[in-house]
């Protein structure tokens, strides 16, 4: 059954930054991009680490593809689990990011509301991750730096143009190889569980999309 | 090059305890039981997590096969890394075991020293699990429970006989699976991984063997 | 100088839950209450973990004592620190409270806002404590529970009737004594430590409002 | 009643390390030194951080004093609550100290046995902190650095010279302002708290002794 023909998930990672040489989320898109997932075409990005840079081309991306999803990946140093993002707040607060600018709690959008909630199916999401033994938990906080920038960017794209792209942003945690050159013990994830991870979340999404939309329909 | 021809390796792993339904070095063991490293045979076994029981039946066994290597594996509930344990106490001080028995600080071995070192190069194969990609740490305290207890007595029948056996411990993480069923987020590893560092132990700690032996001729 | 006589200011705490014995706000709200700060008389109160009872209670209070400044106080279990929070989330997603009631992700106020920002100046908050040698971080994240729920019930108070209280949230650590009754050790803070928290945060609020009204004022 | 007249007690604290300006048990040491505890005079010492002028002093100091109870306090940056230390290894393993001395692993005494118990009464403080309000909890690893270091000189040396003197070790935590000065969250404890715990560890320590000197009398 091939649901959405010629439909798009447009599925971001980040650059490495900060010292890191690696950001497991290019490895992501890279295994992915390409790839049909229940009839729709993955489109795969590269972010750059920079307020500037993903302002000036990430709105621009969603308004021309008008993707199903759009899925934003992140690392989250130290975590032990992938985290399902739900909310995405107006506000810079950390850096400096690649072009070593340093917001000090500024909005992102002067206009826009104080927060969004991500519009992708967080709680089935997890749920689905958990049942296929992948750890997972539903977070409230993408942190104030260029995750939850993104996230905020897409949602409010989303929002203004009334477009029907469902939003969402997963962190994923670092990968075993990354976490032996940290100085403490830390947290890491196979590569190979976290593609699966993404691979599911995109397939619960776009279950939820032809659910939503059959009912619309009746 | 056939090293240790008619050789054994001893790797025990333990039964699941404490309400949990199961333990990962079981797994770990059977994947590897029957396999044959840098020449020598591996011997699995799973032990019970009984104080009496591990007493009853592990220096009888270690007697009965004198192993070149003797590496006794735990699971570490909420451990982010493999832990290789350097030191093993002469007290059991946790409970109560799948018997009903709960120790309050005694002695393993009332006449036993207060400690003893592990002799596999604890140091040599932490480094090769980081060079490999496998997140691992040195750790100096393996408990006061089964794990501590089964490497002490390895170590104090090793020593009491005069054996050649290399003893040491590993603990490993969490599965990703089983980490899916705990309340909060909680690292883990994958099953592959965990095998692939037994492995690398393992033959470290046999070249380590080889290497010491030749020295010893010279 | 006498800044704001015959105005108020709103401390709040919480009642004990969960299986606690003992909630710290309650003697910090006890300490400070009938207390004069900066020439403003603080009102002291318990609310219930109850989301149907604040509700019920905490707009009312706010409109009949129309306060220069309203703080709630929460017991963040296991923080080491005390957290003053910038956001609050228009969901109930944990359960049960103390009347039994268990939501499932529903919003505080169905034609509320996704969020808002507290209003006291958080920065300046946090970076008096530290300053007065006091442990404290900015929180964008208060949970989904009876805290997050007070503070967005005030915010929303407050701009749904213009008024001009400054509204905040502070997360405080257990105290020692608390934290010797858990299972595993847990960080805490002495209970004085916490009171000069509040009244430093509560003066920096005050200090805030004398600033910013003067300027209007020009 | 006086118990032990012309009796001495040997507190020890550590000198500022690792970039560190300040550390508490300089501070605590000072509060007690001078003192009298149970009819015992507390002698205080602060040690440096230097593996060689430890060594070079520490053991004469309890040679000549013959401490009715020697007990070495340290910092554990990070740690929640106090640790009472029961093990000492004998092994350097941190480094560098503050003369520059990089240790590889070796042993402290190279005819010393691999670990010693610490001899004052762990469980018994342990219960007593706790019971008076003060988080606490028995520790079985004191690090490779100079706290364990200390500890297995002062067993090691009573132990050689056949000393009735108690001996024990007590990390705690960072002070609540010395903790303000840290990048990320960390949990603290007032200092007049941790004053408190070492009086009380002292006189449950004289308490032992008096009580097992009076069964050795019968």
């Amino acid at each position: 059954m091939q649901k959405h023909a010629d439909k798009f998930i447009l599925l971001t990672g980040f650059e490495p930054w900060n010292g890191e040489k690696y950001n497991p989320t290019m490895d992501v898109v890279e295994e992915l991009a390409g790839s049909v997932l229940s009839g729709c075409k993955v489109l795969g990005y590269v972010l750059p680490v920079s307020y500037r840079r993903v302002k000036d081309t990430l709105p621009a991306l969603i308004l021309e593809k008008k993707p199903l999803v759009a899925l934003h990946l992140g690392l989250a140093p130290g975590s032990p689990v992938i985290s399902v993002e739900k909310v995405a707040l107006n506000i810079m607060a950390t850096g400096p990011d690649s072009d070593g600018y340093k917001p000090s709690g500024e909005p992102i959008y002067s206009d826009g509301p104080v927060a969004y909630f991500s519009t992708i199916p967080v709680d089935m999401i997890v749920e689905s991750l958990r049942r296929n033994g992948i750890p997972a938990r539903k977070s409230f906080f993408a942190g104030t730096f260029l995750c939850n920038y993104a996230l905020y960017i897409s949602l409010h794209t989303v929002e203004m143009y009334g477009l029907e792209t469902l939003v969402g942003f997963m962190h994923i945690p670092y990968t075993p190889k990354q976490a032996t050159e940290k100085a403490s013990p830390t947290p890491s994830m196979c590569l190979h569980l976290m593609v699966e991870a993404v691979k599911i979340a995109l397939e619960t999404a776009l279950r939820y999309v032809g659910e939503n939309s059959n009912q619309v329909k009746k």
